[in-house]
């Protein structure tokens, strides 16, 4: 019996899965390698930092997405180093390492949040990269709703309950949307008691919303962000985030507990692994081919990597970009093997959208037509269901929705008591080395 | 206008929330303290840990419980102080301790796991008291089942797939039921590849399961949980625990990293913040209207008293018996606010029952009607569905239940990644001065 060629595959997100399922049942053996032991469906962790979705219902376990696939493996475990030459890599399984060698390697490990620079706001700013940093961010809003019930200081009491979200992107506006409807129509309800109003605030750099997004829906955007309530500051930076307040380029204080960033993500620093020379946001240059330059052997795909769209602009770090080049990687792996010529890249744009809440979004589909409003809110709601892996988890994302529009609901709002270190929560990438990966 | 009495409630659980709503719309003013802002349904944290359901399923927040009843309010917090000579109460919200004036107080913060003397066992064993003591579970089981996919010795691999399950109560039989079918009839679906065969082994220091039940049922107990494939150890104590073992009184030596602690529960420590003498297992003597001997305005209701049932041995630490003596005491803090003569508690025993995995239970119904089996098993589920508070919660429980049973399949078995701290996560009580109350 031979063995067959050994393909790991470092990241079990979007760009990840579909390497591995375009290699299923194929004369490969597939190590799937991921800090987590579920793919996290990322479009909706601001839902579950709102207490709308439970952490579950956006989280599914990579063994069970396989179960039925006998070569493809799942190896719990952080990567720590490649070896390019050797062919191997090493993944710390809790506080045991293990070397794996490999006949080819997808880097896929996708990205997470950055400061540009100002690192320090990371102490205070809350994140939406991952299950926990939704959790966490669930928790804190929470709390600070209750204690906001029994602080008498009015301007305490305001100071508490005024959100700063930081970067008018999809993560952005949606959140924003999402936290003001959670305060003003959802938790408002539970305190009879206290006349609580909340106060968010998104702020963005540029002079408009939504970047790749034509100018009418940029407007539309922000007409129904501002029609439901949300405070829109554009053409600002914040400078300065301290626990209790937020200070913009203007010198303008917001007094706020809470300050959301979602203002620019960078490449997982799991490329810093590879011997090769990265991009200012830590992509790693790929061929038209998905291959690393320079590297016969390994691919790198999605937010990791960087292939000019146009010149010197790279493809978006969207979701449907990370699916098409894991499946042109895994394809070219497959033609590496057959001795047939590689498939090269070709983006299919099928558009874009982002939604605002109940009722409330825009879409750009094909980049040619433009929705708003509850059209554009129910294409999301299709489309996204669509897209949740697994019959049982769309089922109960449904029904949750369903309960939420009709009830103004939220019902999974408890506050869950995890550790006090931001660190052990925040880290969302497959290679920091990190001391708490598993909890014993 | 004049000011309603006002009534302390430290406890959300089961006795609390029965002794809240006996008060709702009441001339009195209710607040209702607890350190978490939900209510936890535990009969099912064993499901939870077993990745069965999810832990939103079996925790409803308070809030939303009392939402539309205005004299009832609710403070996160734990309490620290109780002078029942000034009639206050001192409670830390946060950071920030708040002193509250009572006209009553109703203690009702239920029990917490005693180890007997043994407390070392504690830094080793896993309790099922509270929500995180579940997801800590079930995140030690999943990822013990991980590490043993991939390790190549065998006596290693089996000790990580040892549970010791300590208590033959309904919790260790549940518990050993429920680990016993995730590991060898749903996980193992999830590895292929590797051919693991789980142990569960259940210790119970008398000669029997079930103390209560008549001897027929604990035997029928015995017999269906060995039928299922648990290891069934009668007559033994544990006598030492670490990471990697336990060690019974026989001097037997059972490799294992996981020690479920079901053993027995006392009073929680609230109590002692009360100027009065406790008994031995820290309940509080009541009189047969729950009130706290020697003090008029003090009542004490559930695990957290002792009112005796026969000679010497109190009424059992029972759900019921909590919910019944939480009426009791309202309607004697109404009654003494009327001038009218206290209501005496009378036990309305309706039975017991005790599940032990797919299709096997046993119930004594009324404490005459003996089930086993499949009819114990639905009747069991039936309860359990009323008992589930909301409407919404239901359904999604019963959803999961349906799927789980025609499946095989456990939904929610995902990591979570949390404090490595044991100690932030185990605190089940209202009433130890715990640093990490809240996450901020």
């Amino acid at each position: 019996m031979t063995q067959n060629p050994k393909v790991i595959i470092i990241g079990a997100g979007f760009g990840g899965l579909f390497a591995a399922r375009e290699l299923a049942n194929q004369s490969v053996d597939v190590l799937l390698v991921d800090r987590n032991n579920y793919h996290t469906f990322t479009p909706l962790l601001y839902q579950v930092a709102t207490a709308a979705l439970d952490p579950s219902q956006i989280a599914y376990p990579v063994r069970s997405i396989f179960r039925s696939i006998p070569n493809i493996h799942f190896l719990l475990g952080i990567v720590t180093k490649i070896d390019a030459e050797l062919q191997q890599v090493t993944i710390m399984c809790g506080e045991q390492p293990r070397t794996e060698v490999y006949d080819y390697l997808i880097v896929a490990a996708g990205s997470v949040p950055t400061y540009f620079g100002s690192d320090d706001f990371r102490q205070y700013a809350f994140e939406l990269r991952t299950l926990h940093d939704s959790i966490r961010l669930r928790n804190h809003v929470l709390n600070l709703f209750e204690e906001a019930v029994w602080t008498e200081d009015d301007a305490h009491r305001n100071a508490l309950l005024t959100v700063v979200v930081v970067g008018g992107g999809p993560t952005g506006l949606e959140t924003a949307g999402a936290v003001f409807e959670l305060y003003n129509h959802v938790l408002n309800q539970d305190y009879p008691q206290a006349d609580l109003k909340a106060k968010v605030i998104l702020v963005e750099m540029q002079n408009h919303l939504l970047g790749p997004y034509p100018s009418r829906l940029r407007q539309a955007a922000q007409d129904q962000l501002e029609s439901l309530g949300v405070e829109v500051q554009l053409g600002h930076r914040v400078t300065e985030v301290y626990a209790d307040r937020v200070v913009l380029d203007d010198g303008s204080l917001i007094p706020s507990h809470t300050l959301v960033w979602s203002a620019g993500v960078k490449a997982a620093p799991v490329a810093e692994l590879l011997a090769t020379e990265l991009r200012s946001n830590g992509t790693i240059p790929i061929d038209s081919t998905t291959r690393v330059q320079g590297m016969k052997r390994v691919f790198a795909i999605g937010d990791n990597a960087y292939l000019p769209q146009h010149e010197n602009v790279g493809y978006p770090m969207l979701i449907p970009v990370a699916q098409q080049q894991g499946q042109v990687a895994a394809r070219n792996v497959l033609a590496d093997l057959n001795g047939t010529s590689p498939k090269t890249f070709r983006y299919v744009d099928k558009g874009i959208m982002a939604t605002i809440g109940r009722s409330r979004a825009v879409a750009w589909i094909f980049n040619r037509f433009a929705l708003t409003g509850r059209l554009a809110w129910l294409a999301w709601l299709g489309l996204h269901l669509v897209m949740l892996l697994g019959f049982r988890n769309r089922l109960s994302v449904f029904i949750n929705w369903i309960w939420n529009y009709i009830t103004y609901d939220r019902s999974v709002r408890i506050i869950w008591r995890q550790s006090a270190q931001k660190s052990s929560l925040s880290d969302s990438t497959l290679d920091e080395q990190h001391p708490v990966l598993l909890e014993k």
